[in-house]
C-alpha cells in the first residue's frame, strides 16, 4: 500500500514515521526542505514539487492532508487539476465537518473521492497509534483500510468489551468508519468537546485542592468580602503530584489525561512555566454550536470552553460592567492593589 | 416611635436621615465622632458611650444594628448586659440567616427579641426607600411597623398587582414579614443571588455587543486558534450607552439595574476606571449553598458567582493545569506575548 | 405618513392599532379574512390581494413584515416583482441578523432598501409602546422616523440618564438606529439573550425559596442520597406572591419581568396550569453562537438556554448515560418509583 | 495483621474478601446474618454481638467502618465504651470531611485514634483494588500500612510517572496518606466532584451524537420555535457503542469511565432500562461548597451536579416560572401534548 502525505508538521511527520514502520510506502510533500530531507532519510519519497508528488503516486492516488484547517481548501484547489478520476483526498486535520460535506460535493463531479478523518493522539501517537474517526463512502474507506490499520493503535492492552462478538473489528483496533462525509470530523468534534469537559473537571478539582489551605492564610478583612466562616476546615496543604499519581490506580477517575497531568505536576507542582492562557482550536466551539442546533443541553462542555475564553481575558469588559453596576448602586469600590 | 441605631456607615447614616425625615426619634451610636456629630446636627441623640445609648432608649428598647456582618456578634455581646426583658435587637445588615437562628435562640432565655431584616436599596435608599425583608416573631415585627413603614419606599409609582385585594398591604409598600427568625435574611440572600444573575446577564450581553466588531480586527493567525469563519458578520461597532438607554423604554429587559448601567456607560462607554475585579459579599455564595442543600439546580446564579471569582484571578491555577495538559499531549504552547 | 403591514398576528395586529392611534395611515395584508376585517373596522385599508396591497401604497413604498421568521423569505420573494426602485422592506420579526445581511444584498441590485427592526414589548406593546432596535441605511431609517416614533413608547415616566445632552434623542424615546444591515436584529438577539438570563435568575431564586421547607418534609433515607445535614435551617414556608410583590419596590432587582412574575404568582402561587416545558425562539441560541464566534464567555446566557432545553426533555439520553455509568461502577440503582 | 470490619454491604463484603486473599485476618460484624454467614465461609471470624466482635480484636484494635454516612456516628457511639486507649477507628465510607475533624477531636481525650479513608473503586474494587485516600496521624497511618497495601491495587500495568525517584512509593501502589484528619475524605470529595464532571462530559457528548440525525426528523413547525437552519448538516445516525469502543484506544479521552460506558452501550445502545433520574451521594455537593468557601470557580463540577438535580425534577417549579413569564409578556403557550 502507498500513501501520499502533504504536511509534515508535528502530526504529519510522526504519522509518516508510523506508516513507514508498518510497511506503507510514503510519498510526502511539504514547504519545509528540512522536513522533506528528514523524511527522505527515513525512506520516504519526497519530490520537491506538488506535480512531481502527484506523479509518484499510483492510481487510484490516495493523498492525505495533514494541514492547519485554514489552508486545506487552498491545497485542495492546487491539487484538483493534477488529480484524476478515482483518486482520493483525505483530510486528517481539524476541519469543521461542514467543510467536509461541501468539499466532497465539490470534488464529486470529477469523480474524486473525499474522506475525512478525525485524528486523536497528539504527539504520543507515533508510539501509541492514532485513534481515527472516519467519514466517507463505504468502498473508498474500505480501500484505505491498510492505511488506517497502520496508523491506529491496535488492540494493545485494552480488553475488548464483552458481548461484541459479531460486531465490527476495527473499533477494537482504534479506527472506525463513522458514517458518510463529515461523520469523521463530527465525531472528532464531539470527542474534543468531551476532552475540554474532562480537562476542566481535573483542573477545577486540583484548584479546589490547591486552595484548601485558605483558612491558614491571613484574611484581608473588608466590608466588601464575607469572612470565611470556618477557617479551621481549610488548613490542608496537599501534595498535588502525589495525589495525581495516586488517582491513576484503582480510582474511578483514572484516564490518560490524568496520566499526563501527573507528569506535568511531577515536573513542577506549581506549573510556574505556564501563564494559564488557554487556547481553543475550534472543535469545542463547534461542538457547542451543534448542541445549540440540536437543542440539547451541554452545560459542562460550554462551561469548560468559556473558562478558556475567560483565561484569555475575554470576560474583561463584562467584569468592568459588573464593577460599574456595583459602584453605581452601592458605592462599592473594587478591591485595592490588584490593578 | 423611637429607634436606636448602632452603625453609621454608608447605610446606617442614610437610614437615620430617612427615619428622622419620617418623624422617628433616633438615638444613634458609632465609633466615629464625625459621624456622631453629623447625626446630632440632623436632630438625632448621639450619646458617646454604649451605656448612655441604651439608657436613652425607652422600654421596650429597639436597637437596630447596621454593621459589617463580621462584628455583629461582638456588638450583641456588648449589648446583652445592658438590655432587659422585652427589648428588641434588629440586625439590618448582611448576616447569614443561620446566624439569625442562633442569635435568636441565644437571646431568648433573657426574653430579648431578635429580628432580622434584609435591606436592599444601596446608596439610593435614602431617597427611594429601602426594600425590607423581615424575619422574627409576629407581634414583635408588628410592634416595629412604624419603623419599617418609614424606611420602606411606599407604593410610589409602582402599580399594585391586580387581584391582591384582601392580601397584606405591607408588600405593596416595600416591606414584608417573611417568616420566623432568619426568614428575612434568607429572602435577602436569594434576592442577592438573583441580583448576581441579572447583573451577569447584562454584563455578558454587553460584552457580546462590544466584541461584535471582531471581524474587522486583524486576526492573529495561528495553528492553535481556529480562524473566524465569517468575519463579514462581525463588523458592527455598537454605541453601548445609546443601546443601554434604548432598552430602558418598552423593552422586556428594563430594570433599575439597567438604569444604573446606562448611567455608568454614559459616564464612560469604555468603563476605563474599573479593573473588573468583582467582589462578592457572601449572599451569593450562601444562596448557592442553599440550592445545594435543597438539591435544586441554580446554574445561572452559580455561573454569575463563579465569573466574579474568576475576575479576581481565582481560576489561575486551574488554567495552568489546562495549559500543562495541552502542552503534554499536543506540544501546544500558550499564545505568545500575553505573559 | 403611510405604512403597509403584512402579518396581522398577535404582534402585527397590535402594532397597526398603535400606528392608527398615532395618525399613521395603514394598509394591511394577511391570509386571515377575520384579521383583515377587524383592521378595516379600525380604519385600515385592507386589500384582499398582495397586488392590490402594493398598489395602495404611495411611492416610495414602506412595507413592514411582521411574520414568523420561517416565512419571511417567501413573502419577500412574492413582493419582489411588485415593488420598484426606492421602495423599502422592513422586517420587524425575529429574523436572524445574517438573513438581514443576505436579504439587503439580494434586494440592493433592484434599488430596494431593506431595514431590520428588532421589536420588544410583547402583547403589552399596544399600550406601552415597542422598543425598536433598527438596522439599515442612514437615510432610509431617517425617512421612516415617524413610523418608529409612533410605535415607540416615548419618554414616558422613565427619567433620562444624566449627561446625555447633545446625544441622540431617539434612544430616550425607545427606538434607535443601531447600525448597518443586521444591526437591529443583532442587538435584539443579544437583548433576548439577556432576557433569558434574567428570567432564569428569577426562576432559580424563586425555586430556592419554594424548597426552603425541605427540612420539614420526611426524608426518603437511602444509601444513594446524602441526608440533609441541618434540617432545622430549612423550615421556611414562603409566600411567593407576597415576596415578588415586595421586591418590586425599592429593591435592586426590580424590573418589568418581576412585575409580570408577581402577576403570575398572584393568579396562582403554584403555577399549576404550566407544565414547565419552556420554548426558545432562536435568539437565545444565536446569541450564544455569537459569543462562541467572538470567543467571549457567556456562561449565564448559556445556562439559561440549556435549562430550557432540559425542561423539554432534551437531556434525557445524557441522564440515562449517567445512570448507566453509575450502575456499572457502583451497582447503583436509580431512585425507585419515579418511572 | 488483623482488621475488624463493621458493615458487610456491597463495599465492605468485597473489601473483606480482598483482605483475606491478601492474608489479613478479618473479624467482621453486620446486622445481616446472611452476610455474616457468607464471611464465615470465607474464613472470617464473625461474632454475633458487637461486644464479642471487639473482644476478638487484638490490641491496639483496628476497626474499619464501611457504613452509610448517616449511621457512622451511631456506631461509633456504640463502640466507644468497648474500645480502649490506643485503639483505632477507621471510617472508609463517604463521610463529610468535617465530620472526620469533629470525630477525631471527640475520640482524642480517650486516646482513641481516628483515620478517614476515601475509598474509590466501586464493585470492581474486589478485583482491581481500591484507591485509598487517607487522613490521620502519621504514625497511626503507618501502622495500618499492611491493610492499605492489601486493599490498594498495587502498581499493576500503570507505568510510574517519570522523575518520581525518591518520592513516596505508596501513591504508585494506589494509596496515600494525604494529610491530617479529614484530608482523606477531602481528597475523595474532590475526586468525586471530578468524577461528576467527567461523567457529564461523556454524557453530553454522547447526547450530541445521539441527536445528530435531527435534520432528518420531521420538524414540528411553530411560531414558538426557530426552525433548524441547516437540516442537511444533521443527517448522521451514529452507532454509539462502536464509537465508545473506538475512543478507548489511542484517543485523548480514554478512561476507565469510558470503558464502563462502552460496556453499558454494548448491552443496550438505547439504555432503555434507565429512567435517567440520577442520584448524587453528597460528595459532589460538598466539593461545590468547598469551592464556594475557597472562592474558586467550579463551573463544570457545578453544572454536572445541577444536571443531576434537574434529572430528578428539581427544576420543575423554576421552569413553571419561566413558562408563566413567557405567557405573561408574550401570550406564549407551552408546546402542546407533552403534559
Amino acid at each position: 500500500m502507498q500513501l501520499g502525505m502533504i504536511g509534515l508538521g508535528r502530526m504529519g511527520n510522526n504519522m509518516v514515521q508510523r506508516l513507514i514502520k508498518h510497511g506503507v510506502d510514503c510519498v510526502v510533500h511539504d514547504a519545509s526542505a528540512t522536513a522533506m530531507e528528514q523524511m527522505r532519510a527515513l525512506g520516504a519519497v519526497a519530490p520537491s514539487t506538488l506535480e512531481a508528488f502527484v506523479e509518484r503516486l499510483e492510481q487510484p492516488r490516495a493523498v492525505w492532508l495533514m494541514l492547519p484547517a485554514a489552508v486545506v481548501d487552498t491545497v485542495i484547489a492546487a491539487l484538483m487539476p493534477l488529480l484524476g478520476a478515482g483518486d482520493i483526498v483525505i483530510d486528517g486535520g481539524n476541519s469543521y465537518y461542514r467543510d467536509d460535506i461541501r468539499r466532497a460535493a465539490d470534488l464529486e463531479p470529477q469523480d474524486i473521492h473525499y474522506v475525512d478523518v478525525g485524528t486523536s493522539g497528539g504527539i504520543f501517537g507515533l508510539e501509541r497509534g492514532y485513534c481515527l474517526m472516519i467519514g466517507g463512502e463505504q468502498d473508498i474507506v474500505a480501500h484505505l483500510d491498510p492505511i488506517f490499520s497502520a496508523l491506529a493503535p491496535g488492540e494493545g492492552t485494552v480488553p475488548t468489551t464483552a458481548g461484541r462478538e459479531g460486531k465490527g473489528r476495527s473499533a477494537e483496533l482504534g479506527y472506525l468508519h463513522c458514517g458518510p462525509h463529515g461523520a469523521g470530523h463530527f465525531v472528532k468534534m464531539v470527542h474534543n468537546g468531551i476532552e475540554y469537559g474532562m480537562m476542566a473537571a481535573y483542573a477545577e478539582g486540583l484548584n479546589i485542592l490547591k486552595h484548601a489551605d485558605i483558612g491558614s492564610r491571613p484574611e484581608t478583612s473588608s466590608a466588601e468580602t464575607t469572612p470565611l466562616r470556618n477557617p479551621e476546615d481549610y488548613q490542608y496543604v496537599f501534595d498535588l503530584p502525589e495525589i495525581a499519581e495516586l488517582w491513576r490506580r484503582g480510582s474511578v477517575i483514572g484516564s490518560w489525561l490524568l496520566d499526563l497531568t501527573a507528569n506535568a505536576l511531577q515536573a513542577d507542582p506549581r506549573l510556574a512555566q505556564y501563564d494559564g492562557h488557554v487556547s481553543d482550536s475550534g472543535e469545542g466551539r463547534w461542538a457547542a454550536m451543534a448542541a445549540l442546533d440540536e437543542a440539547v443541553p451541554a452545560p459542562v462542555l460550554s462551561a469548560a470552553l468559556y473558562a478558556r475564553f475567560s483565561s484569555r481575558g475575554e470576560a474583561d469588559f463584562a467584569n468592568k460592567v459588573l464593577s460599574a453596576m456595583r459602584h453605581q448602586f452601592g458605592g462599592h469600590l473594587e478591591p485595592p492593589g490588584r490593578k
